[in-house]
């Protein structure tokens, strides 16, 4: 249906896990722009554990998703059609159009890309808003000196990556959590970790070993995911430890509230936890700008796409990053990217 | 047995509550100062209720007491024997002489204190360790902008009274949340504050009369107590919220570790939790200095002593202070105060 516009649209709010039930996948006219407007159409669509926050009926960071609309998220496309002069058919954009086929814009939201400068598709991952969030929390918020042990969660993930490989550019001991061997071979063997602990394999286990891991102590501790991983990590933290806190995925699906540690373990410590989204710091990457791209293009940031072909993966797709089953940053190729042919 | 020395020392550790039973009060000979020493009269002895953590055989931020030890405490003296140039008999110094009439010191962490300039036993209060915590919680910290929402529990105490005056003097909303209601007419009557929750009057609707008494919500909670007034706060920090974490009295008497909130809470909201001990900030007080001395001379800031006589009565009155018994600053007056006569 190339000339319809497919979506997904948010057909009910998950109580728990969001299932396909969650979802409803529809094929809609493809909207004129305005004057002002642009159309595009999506190559690459990010999912990101944030939109678990939008689908629910309670208040988080930002405005939720109505039931039937589509469902919210980064995206790279290309301008069809444009009525507004700073966008040309053929452009490149990063913008936010959302689980869906086309969309038009007024293009405030968005930025032109070079794709002879980087992938489309990083745009989305390590030069997109998962890596900015990854420098700002290490950078502004942790504070990294060298020497120090950074210990970072959902480390293979699209952010614990560049927080760990960033860590080690800053001179410190990065050490990952992750779930499975492959993920945690991958944080050392590949991205230059110091160690990595397997938090499925630890079990009850995971405070030692991380102990083993981090024998200094910890020093900033990424959080990503909550949860007995943040059980395990607290009690370890150093003296004026920074705590940039990024996520909790693992209670994302949870409909009560779960006990944090007890602020015993931060007031002895003189421990700072630092709640942060990224998108309140936009206008203000350019030491981003001035570090990052130079380290990817240098090979000190790797980074890895986890790809879905076909905007009807979607759901299946962002039900399994919930539950970890992702190896890199998860996308979905919505259509052709004509700079990967 | 003014020619011996009386000294409280750390008999047992306690478990949970601490008794009678962890004290033992002896009579010791009063030591000679050697060489570059002095010996002093301890006037006022000031309890705190971090205290309690230096009993505990767990680590806590600072070395604990040794079994057998004198209890340790700041204390305001006179110098009675000198053998150290900088320090003349009939000096007064602030000190930290511990729960004993009498001490030797090498003076490196004493200070003179002009008794013209303000009473004595200020040195332990409004200007001495508890004035500097609240001035650096909240200024260095919290860093309040004019017109927002300052909440402080145990807002009738050394600490909390300064920091609610304090936000008031910074154009801030000031709310306290005390245990009684002599505390609360007096948090808002003799001190200012804009309003004060009865935490003990409002049981389970706790929640709802600190909304009533914070109806823009919290922009900073300056935590001295934590359990059930934590639960009721947190809930209600605003966007950016700063939390200095100063103290957590209502827990120091725990062998369990307890449930603080859940992370959600503080990363929806972008919200900050610091812990810090003010010892680490001795040498950055200028600001303090420049700023609470005047606002003391000026009346803008009160304070209010909860005075007991004679060392004796110190176990007693720390196992009190534990459970807010005490209103305002608590001190043991030791020995005679000249200059109050």
């Amino acid at each position: 249906m190339a000339n319809m516009n497919r979506r997904v649209l948010l057909k009910s709010r998950p109580q728990g896990e969001p299932t396909a039930a969650n979802f409803e996948i529809v094929d809609q006219p493809i909207p004129e722009p305005a004057e002002g407007q642009y159309l595009s159409r999506t190559i690459w669509l990010s999912l990101d554990p944030y939109m678990r926050g939008r689908m629910a009926e309670t208040k988080g960071y930002a405005a939720n998703i109505n039931l039937g609309d589509a469902m919210v998220g980064g995206t790279v496309g290309q301008v069809v059609k444009s009525r507004n002069p700073r966008f040309k058919e053929g452009d490149y954009v990063v913008e936010y159009a959302g689980w869906q086929s086309h969309a038009v814009s007024d293009g405030t939201m968005s930025m032109k890309l070079d794709p002879a400068s980087a992938p489309l598709s990083a745009a989305l991952s390590v030069l997109g808003m998962p890596g900015m969030t990854a420098w700002w929390g290490l950078m502004q918020i942790g504070k990294p000196k060298a020497g120090e042990t950074v210990v970072v969660s959902a480390a293979s993930g699209a952010v614990g990556s560049v927080v760990g490989q960033l860590a080690k550019a800053h001179g410190c001991r990065a050490v990952g959590i992750a779930g499975g061997k492959d993920k945690c071979d991958y944080v050392v063997k590949e991205l230059g970790f110091d160690a990595c602990v397997d938090y499925r394999a630890a079990g009850g286990n995971l405070f030692k070993e991380l102990r083993a891991a981090a024998p200094k102590g910890i020093d900033i501790y990424f959080e990503n995911v909550g949860g007995a991983v943040q059980a395990a990590v607290v009690p370890q933290l150093n003296d004026f430890a920074r705590v940039p806190l990024c996520g909790l995925i693992s209670s994302y699906n949870d409909m009560q509230m779960n006990p944090g540690p007890d602020w015993r373990l931060l007031l002895v410590k003189r421990a700072t936890v630092t709640g942060f989204i990224v998108s309140d710091h936009f206008g203000q990457m350019e030491g981003f700008w001035k570090e990052v791209p130079a380290l990817v293009k240098a090979g000190r940031i790797k980074y890895r796409e986890d790809i879905v072909q076909g905007l009807d993966k979607a759901p299946e797709a962002f039900m399994g990053l919930l539950k970890g089953r992702n190896f890199g940053k998860l996308l979905v190729q919505v259509s052709d990217d004509p700079t990967r042919r």
